[in-house]
């Protein structure tokens, strides 16, 4: 069914409603799917088990492409689009076997600024009110998980502070019917970190009692934040614990948007479920006071985390505007954390597409971001690789990068990004050679795809396909996907099948065996162009603790801002010899890194005086959702 | 398939898991239900349009069963149970077409105390972990759509502080590309609400901008709290706004748990997608500075809130361990709200189950609570009414209203209740006679169910019968259906059944144009067995605004303890004479209904020292949960 397009492009939810969205069943018996395979939500979406992973085990992985972008404005440079356009040029244009993998959006920016995030013009996922609203509910199990736990931690600092050894234990060991005791099997692991293996609680001594029951945590070590996916800037810092009943023990502490939470970033990186059970009991919520990490499991949650994640895990399957397959999963922020679609959706996709089959996955923000933790951390995890990464510039970006004035989103945009200047072009340049650069110092082959605008001229275009190719990409292909669907981005989606068929070597920048001070210099070295890296006094303190703590052969997840290599959001192009600062440190042990944080990190946006609600409802008689963009 | 019985009756969860789940499209094509009728969620689950019921509307609707019960005990008497085995008995053993009507249960007590509510024994909706967790994310819907009115009440109210009328009104309607403005369709509600009828923005004046763009909320007058789905206590009571960004305007206020919010009271009560925009629409937050109450399209989020609450709408069919079908759909909280499934819910019901066929519904608690406003306030909204009223009666909950020691959760039972004691027995019927004496008020034939515990004697339970009998139910009958399924429930199937054919006169206890004292009067008078009624002064004083405010011709939703038909939880039996207290007065104008907050009412649950979630795990290689109760 080829797309019936018109000139000047709709809005996103006038060209997505316009297409008849196939039943998921019928797009995922084209991928060889059987019922069992999946669980349908709706007619249009379907969750995928991860057993067709195990099943199809002995196929052959298909090709494997990454899609990044140049350090971006705060208008976004269709990354997400290009993903989406390429693989309907692929799939629908040039009859290859293709599946795309994107993040679940946050609900939150879709109600505030941002809108929705399916793409855009003739490039989108739909159903796109779905795409951008509850889809199958992961996020909203990741909210449920993460305040269940946030619960847990307040909780059992009220039942210690207000309760003696033996009370605890009678309540944590109640006596059975017969008299006995039992430990439930969560509270085995506890133990077993304190080094007790007995099996019935009647046989402690009372000083394991005392052990056992007091998880003694210190309140100001807490790192762990409740979470909501709505942009509710008012839950950013807030006083709990002030009801009467709580009898004063009041605590400081707030929200994040829910993506922002360590079991979004679990999540994205679990492999099985029995790996998701041991990454959600292990989540680090702070220390005792005596200095020892308090876990999930020592609050004896883990396992009630993993059945609120069970349905979660599985991929939610959709489709393009060209009904190619598009498996939604996973959304944890690039700037705060991996910023990658999840590891089981891409190994999935990867056995769906099959030897001939290309499988194309997005990583947020520039090389500097996603694409650095799609190598250094998701690859790590998954044992997978690249064999292409495809890195989408404008010339509205570079044109800033070349010294063109700030851009502003929900402000007009200055002339000079509205009419033809190849000296900014040109000079801005030098920010995509850093992103083509840095991606090969993983060994991957680079396609720059160069997402054309109304605005630019064919001589810009040329400009900025000239100097990536100077630079060392494969190949640099303009594309007009936006306003064309597949068929704007078949030149790219040539040369993309023509990249993936280069030697690629792909490795990572750094061993896990070294100091992890000198992981956080490979990074700031070597991808954000640093001459060196200072630390403040807390992040030192806080290296020197998580070393100690024996998490030291993690890897870092760096959180830093995606609007400059360096830590200055305002320093454009590609800076070089900077000092890179590195603020705090906090340890994701569920997730398995450690996180720098670099800079200001807003973790829970707020809502803009007309937000994009006012525009948002619904047809009663049809049912249609208006005004979503 | 008949149940494979086993005893001693196995914990539920071992015998969910063991019955073979039937394909829900299986379960829909027997209720006649073709593929475009519904969207299955998994292969277990499905969301039921609201088309089936307007597709449906020339079949007669079936026998419509409402199941209440005495006052409780703190350990349950077995409602649920009841009304699941009931239609087990129905369906599976006499061959009758039934439909059972149930809420869906807050996920947040399923990790506390109270375990899950999907009924027990061998009368169970399955599968019940998926009844008990996520459903079909109603629940998860609701905290969304709250909580997008809480954000936008708090950045309304900062956005107002911090710029001037141009500003509100540039921002909120801003210039288009031609330079011209327009209201968002929201918009136009609130210029009707302020008596503007103009559609330019243009022509506003200075002074109708001014009252255009400022809400003037009085931030002491705001009653909507967030809310969540977990028992967070120390939510209970928060203080908001304290990040460095929000410029000091901090707030006192806190959370309840997610079924309490008013929009769940919505769900239970709209009759269709456009009243249920109408009613989002409508909801009160507080009060301008002005005394004029704010509402959500005030805010411009009433059209959001629906897009959020779109899928919610439609009810959930799932099955009985017996494999009849269930219509699973909202769960207000009974003490605090309606404590009724939705009407959507039942409406559909009954024009599946058709004019042989019978609609079994549950209300939460005892006459005094859930089935008072079953019959004042579900069937006003509805057009309904039952043809036979079910009251669960036990012996244990009987003994204790005859003067028995207090029955306390996690505490062992008094022997007292372990052995045979006809004196507490006929003692405790006052309690079951003022409930069938509640009943027969409506003019609702009532059949008694004493749901058989183990250690009950037939003289006791005989006792019961012939209290019941001589109270006036049309008849009594004792029913082991948690120990033996339908099949236990056979004889009281057989009697609702007879029930349903005997002539019933239903009506209202009060209209709605007497003045909402004496709305509240009727109610405690003829229903607790109050002799007068007191009012706080805060009562008094909400009461004299609400009228004012024009809510005066809504019913009134009493928020009173469940555990006695007094205020004070304490006075079993059936106390009489005594003064009720009326202590606070709220509206829920979207819901329609005002509030009578009588008493203490627990909004958020709290976890105990050893919650339910230290059992509950996953079994990484079959997905299995385990340790659900």
């Amino acid at each position: 069914m080829p797309l019936n397009i018109v000139s000047p492009t709709p809005p996103d939810i006038v060209i997505a409603q316009s297409v008849e969205c196939r039943p998921i069943t019928e797009i995922a018996a084209k991928l060889g799917l059987e019922n069992d395979d999946y669980e349908p939500h709706g007619h249009q979406k379907a969750k995928v088990k991860l057993s067709v992973r195990d099943k199809l085990a002995h196929v052959p992985d298909g090709k494997y492409i990454v899609v990044a972008g140049i350090t971006p404005t705060p208008l976004g440079e269709g990354k997400s689009t290009t993903t989406v356009g390429l693989c309907q040029a692929m799939g629908a244009h040039l009859g290859k076997r293709v599946v795309t993998c994107v993040r679940q959006p946050s609900q939150g920016p879709t109600f505030g600024i941002k809108g929705g995030a399916a793409g855009g013009g003739y490039s989108q996922v739909i159903p796109m009110e779905e795409f951008n609203l509850h889809m199958t509910g992961d996020i909203h199990a990741i909210t449920a998980a993460t305040n269940l736990l946030a619960a847990a931690i307040d909780v059992r600092i009220f039942h210690e502070a207000t309760q003696s050894d033996d009370a605890l234990f009678n309540r944590l060991c109640p006596p059975d019917r017969d008299g006995g005791r039992h430990f439930a099997p969560v509270m085995l692991r506890r133990l077993a970190k304190l080094g007790i293996t007995k099996t019935d609680p009647n046989e402690l001594t009372p000083e394991e009692r005392g052990k056992f029951v007091r998880l003694d945590i210190d309140p100001d070590s807490i790192t762990w934040r409740r979470v909501m996916d709505t942009n509710d800037r008012f839950l950013r810092g807030i006083t709990i614990g002030q009801g009467p009943a709580e009898k004063g023990m009041t605590r400081q502490t707030g929200f994040d948007i829910a993506v922002a939470s360590e079991i979004m970033a679990i999540l994205a990186v679990t492999t099985s479920l029995r790996d998701m059970r041991e990454r959600l009991g292990r989540i680090v919520v702070g220390s005792s006071r005596a200095g020892v990490p308090v876990t999930a499991d020592d609050l004896g949650v883990g396992g009630a985390l993993t059945v609120l994640m069970k349905d979660a895990i599985m991929p939610t399957l959709m489709q393009t505007l060209e009904q190619t397959p598009v498996l939604v999963h996973a959304g944890p922020f690039a700037n705060i954390a991996t910023g990658n679609s999840s590891i089981v959706a891409d190994q999935i996709a990867l056995k769906l597409a099959g030897p001939e089959g290309y499988v194309v996955t997005e990583a947020g923000f520039g090389s500097d971001i996603g694409a650095e933790k799609f190598c250094n951390i998701k690859c790590r995890y998954s044992g997978l690789s690249p064999d292409c990464m495809v890195i989408v510039a404008t010339v509205r970006a570079l044109k800033m990068h070349g010294g063109g004035p700030p851009v502003v989103a929900g402000k007009p945009l200055d002339h000079a990004y509205k009419t033809e200047n190849l000296e900014l072009v040109r000079a801005g340049c030098c920010n995509l050679a850093r992103h083509i650069a840095n991606a090969k110092k993983f060994g991957v082959p680079v396609v720059v795809a160069v997402n054309r605008f109304a605005t630019d001229t064919d001589a810009e275009l040329e400009v900025v396909r000239q100097e990536a190719l100077a630079a060392g990409a494969e190949d640099a292909v303009v594309a007009q996907h936006h306003g064309l669907g597949g068929a704007g981005a078949v030149d790219l989606a040539r040369a993309v099948i023509a990249a993936c068929e280069k030697p690629a070597s792909f490795g990572f920048l750094y061993p896990l065996d070294i100091p992890l001070k000198d992981k956080i210099e490979s990074i700031a070295r070597n991808i954000y162009g640093a001459g060196s890296v200072e630390y403040s006094p807390e992040a030192e303190a806080a290296l020197e603790q998580y070393s100690r703590q024996g998490f030291d052969d993690l890897p870092v997840c760096m959180a830093k801002t995606q609007y400059s290599f360096s830590n200055d959001p305002a320093a454009k192009g590609a800076p070089s010899g900077f000092a890179f600062k590195v603020r705090e440190v906090r340890v994701a042990a569920g997730a398995g890194w450690l996180i720098a944080v670099c800079g200001d990190m807003m973790m829970i946006p707020g809502l803009p005086t007309r937000p994009a609600f006012y525009e948002i409802d619904i047809d009663p008689d049809t049912g249609r959702v208006l005004g979503l963009s």
